[in-house]
């Protein structure tokens, strides 16, 4: 590989020496560099790909760390973090005490905001742009966001607000046209509008009706084009907005066609392009048993819908778009949205299926309190990616929802063991529920060969008994169950040792959970959520209203924020790993 | 009062009786009837006076309930409520038992959706529109929006979404250019200047670029305006806008003039108009002891900014805004862009002061765990209206909170027990904290008269003994202290009886909640917060974790969702009334 200017470039201050004649071998070399370490340590690819010019030109052109760079969602960021000091160790990206796949404050001045989720970042580098005004510091303030990130809700927010102020702030609106799924939406089709030559009528696009100076569309694959722009823009007071048209996956010829697979496409051969074949798995990832389901099910129930915020490849309902494009919804990235719309489709005697990552229901936790639980409203949410995610770190894990969601009256939320539960706990809540139901679930594969069994009911709020015993009780909801079973085997003497799956956080299953209590005398509550406030909690306040003298020792995420790693190795930090559970145990018998 | 039309509407077929002409005497008749019971029975005025004319040319010209009207926040339905059979029951309003103060779906079939919080019309709306399409089912869907709504970002996500559908939907824009306090954001300046005769050269507003059908703006207190253009857009397909102007408070002359007072002006002279003078107190609502707090803080310390999402007066953040103008920041209807702009001025050294009401708070949850929280950035959290709210019911109390930010690593919970603790922790705040925290309290009037006394700082993490005892302990967290304190004085013998203000939720005063742990056999804890994951479950998880073999009671928010009354009748349902802890310590002794 061909490294001649990348090699002697440590920070954006050593790219500033370069002459802008330079910048397009630079490119190269950088585009080069991405492949070769994602090719081979897995990431974000296509995004990344698509802002190599625009991230070399805005570090050459401002003054970074000094002047403010904020990326927004921070899939795109690779170029920024190996021209930024991490060359060295760009191959940790995503690992266990490895950088963060995203930019993070604490790994470097020149990551000033923390993403992972999408839509922030006007927002941050509004804030700070009105840090600088007041403090009397001239610097420039620069967000950059794609195309489907500024249709989410809180992104409008931010550029109503930009638009009232005079703050020195620079938005690019990244144009790809995609997101993690080709975006969606009436802005969408606008933006492709305004692409097109600008007709003298046509004077005021959304953007400078936002009172932002719009200036674009220009081509972010063009050198010239963007220093042009940006050096010009530099001089101009106020909200400004840059309009540059991308590709994603530029430069890699299978990553720019097909831009939904190398988004993130695993390991691949760098020459050729190829995504090498996955390791051949018996198991289905959770992701499918979902999407496969719902389609089984929308075949027996018309009146059943699917709802995705912009995540319908990852939560696999691309499969039900492929079957009933009609009942199928991508919102876009916006889980308010999602979440009402929902809440008016019930009303109106539909099923629908809300499919949202456990930790981007954070975005529509109102919604879900106000819009669907006070007025009992029987949306089905499936909360993907649920518990520990592992390499998208700290942003993603999905681990708060047991607590957010355990306090609002007349919700359900159920956690499946394993694949067979979430079918039927599926089947179970389109048969017509009187209230909403939370059903989470993790990310990734699951652990049984056969999980396309008949359906059948599941009766709400009924866990089950997985192992006897009578010393200690192991108590778990979810798919941890499988690190508490294999604990308990581990163990030389386990008669003594029973093992309950409560499966419903709410409503608990008062009646086992009483008959466990006046049989145990020690308790051990196990979750892949927080400890505060979650499962065990309920557990807790449950044996508190019964008077229960034993030791309940409760475990799961502790009071701090989980980083990056393997799901394993993340376990492990936790204490919910197969041998730290099986120590808990033995430290109790 | 004349009645002459009024008297003979039950449900809007009764309207649809009558002849064009005569709507207007009708209006005059609706708005006499709302300012005749609202100048007694208090409640939101100005909005539902805005509406008159738009409420029943909507109910005249469409099949209610068989079309569907949804309200956005629904402060502005009264005369809905009047005109579909409440009228009889009209003086109950947001009285315990009585009507809600909003549109609520278990009152009536014309409630198509609760509302309260703002912004979800149009989702609602989408969503029902979508069902019946699906269900081939033909009736129309109205969402009827303020301006100040329609500037929230949920707002903009569904007319993103509606854009891209052919569903049968209206949304009406309901433009007076006044939230609770004047329209902020560049869309105001914007939705002004398209008001203004349009030129030919602005061919494409906002809202046609969204792809809706756009007409207006047309004068919403013209009947035949209104009908003729509601008639037209009846008989078009797909997503269509209608730009309405009117005056909030039309009718009163006081009410148009001051459109922030009169939006809920308590009771009113209904002839003259005036405000009545409240009854005489020498106490001091939070809010003002937050507001002037603030400004004396801002002015020792120049490094405090000021962030409110659309409630400066109900906030009392006005008084800044009054000598500081530059820190404070009314950002509109965007609790999400709220507290990210926070962390962005926080990362560049500002104290931001972020007041949000507790329940709206909600909004932006995953703002508070992704930007803030997780990047430790020390953002000062001012939740307003903390616990039951009274009149405003279920849509508005703030009983999650602790609950859902309990579970969020690095964040500091706070609950002052009084004014002076307010004062003083946000004292201590704005000295430079290493974390974020949030300091909840209640809505309306504390029990001090002099709560202006010399900052103190407050140590983090510790709780106080307010009253010593050696056989039962209460715990309280917050105001419900008064409470606590009340129902032992009423004990005859309550020497045994110990109280303690843990103050803060997170961290907890383990020292002192251990030293409580050994000496009581039987505790209480009370907070006006759900009971599920909240204090109480502080209390709880840490008792397990020293093996505590005492009985903990825990009172607070059962798992229900509480409706509206007095704040004392709520706290009777609750069981956190004087009486009701009287009994339970009584129970226990």
């Amino acid at each position: 590989m061909s490294n001649d200017l990348l090699k002697n470039i440590q920070i954006p201050a050593d790219l500033r020496k370069l002459t802008s004649e330079e910048l397009p071998q630079l490119a190269q070399e950088l585009r080069e560099f991405i492949i070769d370490v994602v090719s081979t340590k897995e990431g974000h690819l296509g995004a990344s790909l698509g802002v190599v010019e625009i991230t070399i030109a805005l570090h050459y052109l401002f003054d970074t760390p000094n002047d403010l760079l904020v990326w927004d969602v921070g899939h795109q960021a690779y170029g920024h973090k190996i021209l930024t000091g991490r060359k060295g160790i760009f191959h940790t990206n995503r690992q266990f005490n490895g950088i963060s796949g995203f930019p993070k404050r604490s790994e470097s001045e020149y990551d000033t905001f923390g993403v992972g989720h999408s839509s922030t970042a006007i927002s941050a580098a509004l804030g700070m742009a009105i840090a600088s005004k007041l403090q009397g510091i001239e610097k420039h303030h620069i967000a950059v966001i794609g195309d489907a990130s500024i249709a989410s809700g809180m992104a409008f927010e931010a550029l109503n607000h930009a638009g009232d102020t005079n703050a020195n702030l620079l938005v690019i609106l990244n144009d790809n046209a995609i997101g993690i799924d080709p975006s969606v939406g009436a802005l969408k089709d606008y933006l492709t509008k305004i692409k097109a030559p600008r007709l003298e009528i046509e004077q005021h696009n959304i953007f400078e009706a936002l009172n932002f100076d719009y200036s674009g569309p220009i081509n972010g694959h063009n050198f010239e084009e963007l220093l042009r722009e940006l050096d010009r823009l530099k001089k101009i007071q106020g909200p400004k907005f840059l309009h540059v048209i991308t590709t994603k996956g530029k430069g890699l010829r299978q990553a720019e066609q097909d831009q939904v697979r190398y988004h993130a496409p695993g390991k691949f051969d760098k020459v050729s392009g190829d995504v090498l074949p996955k390791e051949e798995s018996k198991y289905t990832k959770f992701q499918d048993v979902f999407g496969k389901t719902i389609v089984e099910l929308a075949q027996l129930n018309e009146k059943i819908v699917g709802i995705t915020p912009a995540m319908l490849t990852g939560s696999s309902l691309k499969f039900m778009m492929q079957e009933f494009p009609d009942r199928t919804f991508d919102v876009g990235i916006a889980e308010q949205h999602a979440v009402t719309l929902a809440a008016g489709m019930a009303t109106q005697g539909l099923i629908p299926f809300c499919n949202i990552y456990s930790t981007f229901l954070q975005r529509a936790y109102d919604q879900v309190i106000h819009d669907v639980a006070l007025q009992n409203l029987p949306v089905i949410f499936c909360l993907d990616r649920a518990g520990l995610v592992g390499e998208d770190g700290a942003t993603h894990h999905g681990v708060f929802d047991l607590a957010y969601l355990r306090c609002i009256p007349n919700l359900i939320v159920f956690t499946p063991r394993n694949e067979i539960e979430l079918r039927n706990i599926m089947f179970t809540a389109q048969q017509g529920f009187e209230h909403p139901i939370a059903i989470r679930y993790p990310r990734g594969k699951g652990k049984l060969e056969q999980w396309k069994t008949p359906f059948e009911t599941i009766e709400v709020g009924k866990g089950t008994c997985l192992k006897d015993g009578n010393q200690v009780a192991l108590l778990s909801v979810g798919t941890i169950a499988n690190n508490v079973s294999e604990a308990i085997n581990l163990l030389e003497n386990n008669e003594s040792v029973a093992h309950y799956d409560l499966r419903f956080v709410k409503p608990l299953d008062t009646q086992l959970l009483d008959t466990i209590l006046k049989k145990f005398d020690t308790i051990i509550t196990v979750e892949d959520g927080t400890i505060k406030g979650g499962f065990g909690g309920a557990v807790l306040e449950h044996a508190s209203e019964v008077n229960y003298k034993g030791k309940i020792k409760l475990l799961g995420i502790p009071d701090e924020f989980v980083h990056h790693g393997t799901i394993q190795q993340l376990q492990e930090v936790c204490g919910i790993d197969v041998n730290s559970i099986k120590k808990t145990i033995q430290d109790l018998l």
